[in-house]
């Protein structure tokens, strides 16, 4: 009950449902039952799940809904929690914090029993925020390594020395790295994994996330003007991939014998490609069950803490091998 | 008010916010405020919201959210509504009629001023519940044409027709269709648009939605296996174009020197396979757009029946086009 205060059930549920009659004067309570015959009062489904204390309704909040990762983990989530017994509605924060913020109130307003929540860059007080009032949620992909709660991510910093040395196995010796400019920290974690085994050796092109064609295309055009230009880019994103991919084929520049190319998740894209694309695979189904399960429990146990990283797997196709 | 009539308030917010106490006797409602004070009852969002009638939210129900087509409008709309005021609250009905009815309700109970649905097969019955109980919606991509509502949605027949018409401008003599197998009458318009320009020399390839690499790998090989085999193949969606893309691939058959190919809608794979794909691209801003707008307008005025159509762009490249 007291992680929930803020889902006080009105008085007239109480009374209409028959439940801590002892609070309320018996006076009050038969006349607000004739009022609510003379009424036709219906008690509904949220009275109902309050009284219940569950709506069986999950918020998702993904960044942006029009990212297939996005929209990937939102089917997997909502295929999971449907197995539960749970239904899902969602909303997309389009990475922006203030419709973070809006989206947590409309759905609190709405009673879910959890949240599932890709954080986007400056939302740490709205995480502060659900843990105060005590509203289970887990943490999907994002996380911020300051606040200590329920979170479901990948092993972002070893993913990308995965690729990293998987380019340089394969006979890579100059390497670009393209990331975005962001203070998210498990896209802070992948770029510290390829640049500490490359050092001072890497090129690194930081993308603005409002401009990502134009930057983009300006990084990888630096990178094959240097003395050494690159043999190989690693982008940490699918987004940057594409991006990095069509900016390639505008210059005709050829994968892999040029340029070889590692990107970060699945996409259509990837394998359409002449040279289809090597790639870090999150293990997607993963993701998405382990967050349910881990809300689940959360809304059973609030005191639960638990941190799931789970590791990836480097998908090596033709746009990183050399095939002669 | 009338087309509201299950979203009544209850009594509890009637006292609570001075509305309608002529119909309460002051006892009650004396002592139901004396009673919140006693519990400390914070009139919530919605039951705010139940007074002014509107919950400022719209519920959007998508096919697949995993789909781009989906997820795309799903953002489109998202942008539309908040440039409105509006919040959006989504589920994905996996094309199943049994989940669309369980977000229909999980919806209603949350009380959304309106719906905009992609609704999946077989779910009339659910339209005409939404007609019944007056509840303001808007049906985008896909319609009944037995039922008179508010509608946007794309020139199916004509868009298909305008992928026939540009093969054979392009001097394809044998042209294969692949589309679903289904009852959904927006993917039977793009048949019918397409069957109707070739008659009997059309080969027509009908996929079941939950197998679709492989009929789609068999219909192709169908028409490749015909006493004059097909020379081009018009895709009537996103999701069976990139099937039928990656197993031409693995047939190692060239595009567009042995089959010229022309998808529908736009995704990354497109712009990226070696001969970047020819498509029927739907205006995604404007149907986001319109189905906001007549929303909105239809909240307003709940006798409106609007069904608005928007044509469609062939954007013909590589892929159907002969360079030499």
């Amino acid at each position: 009950m007291q992680r929930r205060s803020e889902y006080r059930p009105r008085l007239v549920s109480y009374v209409l449902n028959n439940k801590k009659e002892g609070r309320i004067s018996k006076e009050i309570t038969a006349k607000i039952k004739q009022a609510a015959i003379d009424l036709n009062y219906q008690p509904n489904h949220i009275a109902r799940s309050l009284q219940a204390q569950k709506t069986m309704t999950i918020g998702l909040i993904v960044a942006d809904i029009a990212n297939p990762f996005s929209s990937q983990i939102a089917r997997i989530i909502e295929d999971e929690a449907q197995k539960a017994g749970y239904s899902v509605i969602f909303g997309s924060s389009d990475e922006k914090a203030s419709k973070t913020e809006k989206l947590i109130k409309l759905f609190l307003n709405r009673q879910v029993d959890g949240f599932i929540i890709a954080f986007p860059e400056n939302t740490q007080t709205q995480a502060q925020y659900l843990k105060q009032i005590g509203i289970p949620f887990v943490m999907i992909d994002r996380y911020f390594p300051e606040i200590t709660s329920n979170c479901v991510s990948i092993n972002n910093y070893s993913a990308a020395a995965s690729a990293i040395n998987h380019l340089l196995e394969n006979g890579r010796r100059k390497i670009g790295i393209v990331t975005y400019a962001t203070a998210l920290h498990h896209l802070n974690e992948r770029k510290r994994g390829a640049i500490d085994l490359l050092g001072d050796d890497a090129a690194v092109g930081e993308i603005r996330i409002d401009h990502v064609a134009e930057d983009v295309a300006e990084a990888i055009a630096g990178f094959l003007a240097l003395p050494e230009p690159v043999d190989a880019v690693f982008f940490s994103t699918n987004l940057l991939t594409v991006a990095g991919l069509k900016y390639l084929n505008s210059l005709n520049v050829k994968v892999p014998d040029q340029v070889a190319v590692v990107g970060f998740d699945e996409t259509d894209a990837f394998d359409l490609f002449y040279a289809p694309v090597s790639y870090v695979k999150q293990p997607m189904t993963d993701l998405g069950r382990e967050a349910v399960n881990l809300l689940l429990e959360t809304i059973d146990d609030s005191s639960l803490q638990k941190s799931v990283t789970l590791d990836t797997e480097l998908v090596a196709r033709q746009s990183s091998v050399l095939l002669r």
